[in-house]
């Protein structure tokens, strides 16, 4: 594929807001916005040239869309791989690919082809029975956290079990599902690569955020992360082998745990931009979504130098609605235009310059 | 009217460059964007929720448009002032109003009122007929600029003259419409104010750009404009007191002549968003488009703090189509959507960070 002109359409798998912000950064370019997506009145359709609704798994009616289109992307990890597959073999661009997907949606074949990358991450044992708890929980010294192979997001579909809990509850409340252990780890922070790679190989990372989880949601990244220079480096050059390794061409997130030694594991990595570089259009050169539309589109990567150190907080459920006074003034306000403030639901974002 | 709440609809009569960055600054603030204009496929329609066809002259269609929106707020200034005026009859929120339409549209009211502001301008008069410029051209020593008092933009409408020219074939050439003539001034440069007025009466000043024309048409916009900061402050207090005098809600935008001794004499204003303003998204902690989302939704205005020196160029017709590398990787591209790159047309503009 040659680079795009402006004025090409780029194809969008999925509505929520991180395509409504990579829809806006492509319009910003030049370039028609076209979503695919289930649902009508998605955050993205709103701010897109064009939408068609209809399921990820119709490959007939993704295909129809997608003919429509200059290059395919996509917002979200679960756009069914075989959709993604369908697609390329009827020669569209689909970029970052289908074998992200594939290697993603699965936390073991993740965590195993991170592991073939070199890239350490804590213990890990795939549990398809409880019967296959006892042995890691044990090696891993007691305890664990039992997460779904598949489809867990913001921490839904995960458990944390010690030895002697009911492991059989355990995996039944998360539908006997196939699942693997994970060790637990010491853990003194956690941060998180965004890392860009173009059509040409080349990459290019951000600055590194140190990312708050708080219920397994995301609340808050602050940059600088405040860690020693060589755990960042040590961070960016683990991304770039999984970039490499995967041809990726894209903005892809990898996390990552900091131990008290400074070592770094992986826990797991988002074929999209991501909610750690939701800083990035307000504090660099290039933000994450004009980034990852220049790699699709074929175009130079930008400039990541950062201006500013910020401080990155999710709006969740209720706290959308009614941004204090204060705010509004001095900070940078992200709204996704969900119709529905869900407990929990990320509506939006607030950025704030504190230099 | 109280403050809008984030998913209201926000109405912007006119499709184009301006009502495209609006859009997706409102998007951003998580309001719905609804246009209406005659051209389909325009450059705004593309990044909005909703698009309405019409003629601004179909009072009866604008209306009935203008009801699925909370406020309505306009992106240029030939918008009928009869249109505007029977929304505001009916009952719907027209910011910045229908006044600045009618004063902006005709360049001897526009001067006229500025005068009664105490802004100074160049010296004008009217000429209905030829026989109307031999009096003022000597007055203003010899010559002067023959201008269409409507409908002129980017250089059009207008004819340079001096004592002695066939002044019956300049007016001929400006179809005899009903013009004024302006003395010419000894310009050192221009400079602009791009003012931010709320609902409550605030306003506040970006930094002032320096403005270089060529053939009538912006080229670029440099901030700082390095000129005296009590040059600056009294741009500012003037632009301050022509936004108060008119009531108005939004961005505005007043350009000037500064002459060798430091006055100022008024060019014209757009009330609108402005092509001398388009730097701040990418310099400031708010851009202009955001700024007048926020003051025509009711909310606060956003900190106009400025981080960088900048320099702003549009990019003309088929400048557009090829952008070069080192600019891509350098600079924060904008480009339209227009479809068609005729000689002259404003395509996009680059700015570039220079600190």
């Amino acid at each position: 594929m040659t680079a795009l002109s402006a004025g090409a359409t780029i194809g969008i798998l999925g509505g929520g807001q991180l395509g409504r912000m990579l829809a806006s950064a492509a319009a910003q370019l030049g370039f028609d916005v076209s979503i695919y997506c289930p649902e009508s009145d998605c955050p993205a359709a709103r701010v897109a040239a064009h939408q068609t609704l209809g399921a990820y798994d119709d490959h007939q009616a993704v295909l129809q869309w997608a003919q429509t289109c200059d290059v395919v992307t996509y917002e979200f990890e679960n756009v069914p791989v075989e959709a993604a597959q369908a697609l390329i073999q009827a020669g569209i661009d689909v970029r970052p690919g289908a074998k992200p997907l594939e290697v993603s949606q699965d936390r073991y074949v993740e965590k195993s082809f991170l592991q073939n990358c070199d890239i350490a991450t804590a213990g890990f044992a795939t549990v398809d029975t409880a019967a296959d708890i006892a042995e890691p929980i044990t090696r891993f010294g007691g305890q664990g956290i039992l997460k779904t192979r598949r489809d867990g997001y913001d921490g839904k579909g995960q458990a944390r079990l010690e030895a002697g809990d009911d492991f059989e509850a355990a995996h039944k409340s998360l539908g006997h599902a196939p699942c693997i252990l994970e060790a637990m780890v010491p853990v003194v922070c956690e941060i998180s690569v965004i890392i860009a790679r173009a059509a040409n190989g080349h990459s290019i990372c951000y600055d590194v955020p140190r990312n708050e989880h708080v219920n397994g949601i995301l609340r808050r990244s602050s940059v600088p992360a405040n860690i020693d220079a060589d755990i960042a480096d040590r961070a960016c050059s683990a991304a770039k082998s999984l970039a490499d390794a995967l041809d990726y061409i894209g903005v892809l997130a990898l996390e990552f745990f900091v131990l008290e030694d400074g070592a770094l594991l992986a826990n797991e990595f988002a074929p999209r931009v991501h909610n750690s570089g939701h800083w990035t259009p307000e504090a660099c050169a290039t933000g994450q979504f004009e980034q990852h539309i220049r790699a699709v589109a074929g175009w130079p990567l930008g400039d990541v130098t950062r201006y500013h150190d910020v401080e990155m907080a999710n709006l969740l459920g209720e706290e959308a609605l009614a941004p204090p006074t204060e705010l509004l003034e001095s900070a940078v306000l992200t709204l996704y235009g969900k119709r529905d403030a869900k407990p929990g639901r990320k509506m939006g974002h607030v950025v704030k310059r504190m230099s």
